[in-house]
């Protein structure tokens, strides 16, 4: 991977567990303890997204995720984002508008379930209104770019960040506030098309243990990046050729489905740094996994070096925020 | 509707069959019993595509499918056109390469069963590589193409053809013969947003009894035309505007479907337009239904008036190309 990271601090020790953190989306649950200085205490994965969570019965989904967490403290105060604050979630959290930091998420806070005994807060989602009337949104992701902020370098506080995902943000940053959103449907559409298609039929995964199919199929990607950006309009056609250059022997079936990643994952790439303009600091990509090593390939296809944030910029977020409600005290 | 349409020649009475041609593709099969100079005696709808033929039985399907065409003349000629000469079909008929004409077509017929008794003859597919080596293809709408140029004013040997569909084909007549091909997997897209994506199930279907909701419809279709047109390189961000256009109620849930067309139509018919070039003539457009009506609807909020070919293109050059091939006689 050729983009740098930020120096990721050290954690301090610290016994004292100060907070739940969730970060609670469409279909996942995860959540961390902190002690009252950030320190990441425990981490928990693979609790239920709202969608698995029956009959509105959120509390008792996070009494069961969280109770070895509360039953030494039944009161720590929890702070959550993501759709768990969106209508389809446990109550609506109304969105704070761009241009957004620290404070509007923190006075925004939607205090849910404290009649239980214990604070229990909502971080708002970002509203962003462009000039043309266009609405974007956000919800739990402005927690992700507030927790990659606060890694930047000292004096950073503006920038573009990049969270890919189903829905792929494009953030633009300006004096430590969400200015503007671009979200493009990329993961969404890769999903559909790759399982619901006769394309899709056609697309064969590379055999993890096969180097030179792993390699062929990152060529195939960086091709399919590079077609996306020279041709802007094209992309329903571009498609079409997932089919031809199989057929016709061009491309490999193992190189497919990496083809088809490149031209979604170029085609939003390109848009997004079109849309960036004139600002020239190297995008923040915000993720994990093979989708960042998918999003910096792309971004490095098309000459630009981006910069990797150091993983779970949720729980720093969340951290940040509750920090600046006065959740937790000062360190 | 805007777009003006050919003049259809008047059917001649005749009352010999002389030929049965087929339209058969990946989910349809189409049929017509011709007179020799061309008048359609009779025609069925209905019949199983290639993917709804078990064991590969395709001649069990076809003689169930005309047998009562085939009571009383076995030995019909037969002339099809489609999937059904694809790898996946019964046999596969080798692409004729562009340019491609009535003789390239006619010449290529496979002859595919006709120790049964009765010729039995498939249309080739037409393959177009472009200079940069892109590989191209059709089955069926090459038939199509050669159907509509039949019945264009005299003197018309030349034109850009728009077909509409799961695979969007744009198609370029130069001299009477297929030149170029350009694809755009519009419907196929469509169908997989629309039915596999928490986008799609935003999408309320308009009441047809409705006047002011289907023109309502028709506005937002118009809209994300435009918009796609004006954004060409926006596609996966201007799809994330069907959820967020809905979430602040700036376009009504029975909207949303029409809107998510526009801005697919309106994708491939800019691109198309663009791929067209310098060609000024009006594109002709080969198709039927409310397929027809999106398209002909997207290019005129473009500024171009197109020209809508008659109906049942496929059975004219069906029974034109078995002209040229000597299957049937001559009038």
């Amino acid at each position: 991977m050729s983009a740098s990271h930020f120096a990721q601090p050290a954690a301090a020790p610290a016994a004292q567990p100060a907070l739940i953190g969730l970060d609670w989306g469409t279909s996942s649950l995860r959540g961390w303890l902190f002690a009252n200085d950030g320190a990441v205490l425990a981490r928990r994965d693979g609790g239920p997204g709202i969608l698995g969570v029956a009959d509105g019965e959120f509390r008792t989904a996070f009494v069961g995720f969280c109770e070895p967490w509360l039953s030494g403290q039944p009161d720590l105060p929890v702070i959550a984002s993501g759709m768990i604050g969106s209508r389809q979630g446990w109550r609506e959290a109304a969105y704070v508008r761009a241009p957004a930091g620290f404070p509007d998420s923190a006075t925004g806070l939607l205090a849910l379930d404290d009649a239980a005994g214990r604070p229990w807060r909502v971080v708002p989602g970002v509203l962003a209104v462009a000039t043309d009337g266009e609405h974007e949104v956000m919800r739990g992701e402005e927690t992700q770019v507030l927790g990659a902020l606060g890694a930047m370098p000292a004096g950073g506080r503006d920038g573009l960040f990049v969270l890919p995902g189903s829905h792929g943000k494009w953030v633009r940053v300006q004096a430590g506030r969400i200015a503007a959103i671009r979200t493009s449907l990329t993961g969404e559409t890769w999903a559909a098309l790759r399982g619901h298609t006769l394309l899709g039929r056609l697309c064969v995964d590379p055999d993890p243990a096969d180097a030179a199919a792993i390699a062929l199929a990152w060529q195939a990607f960086d091709l399919g990046v590079r077609q996306a950006h020279a041709q802007p309009g094209a992309l329903l056609h571009l498609l079409f050729r997932v089919r031809t250059e199989g057929l016709f022997g061009r491309l490999r079936p193992d190189q497919l489905p990496a083809y088809l990643s490149g031209l979604l994952t170029g085609a939003e790439v390109a848009d997004g740094l079109a849309w960036r303009a004139t600002d020239t600091t190297p995008p923040v990509l915000v993720g994990s996994g093979e989708q960042l090593q998918r999003y910096t390939r792309a971004l490095a296809c098309l000459g630009v070096t981006a910069i990797v944030a150091p993983p779970d910029r949720a729980a720093a977020g969340l951290h940040a925020i509750a920090r600046a409600a006065g959740l937790i005290g000062s360190v």
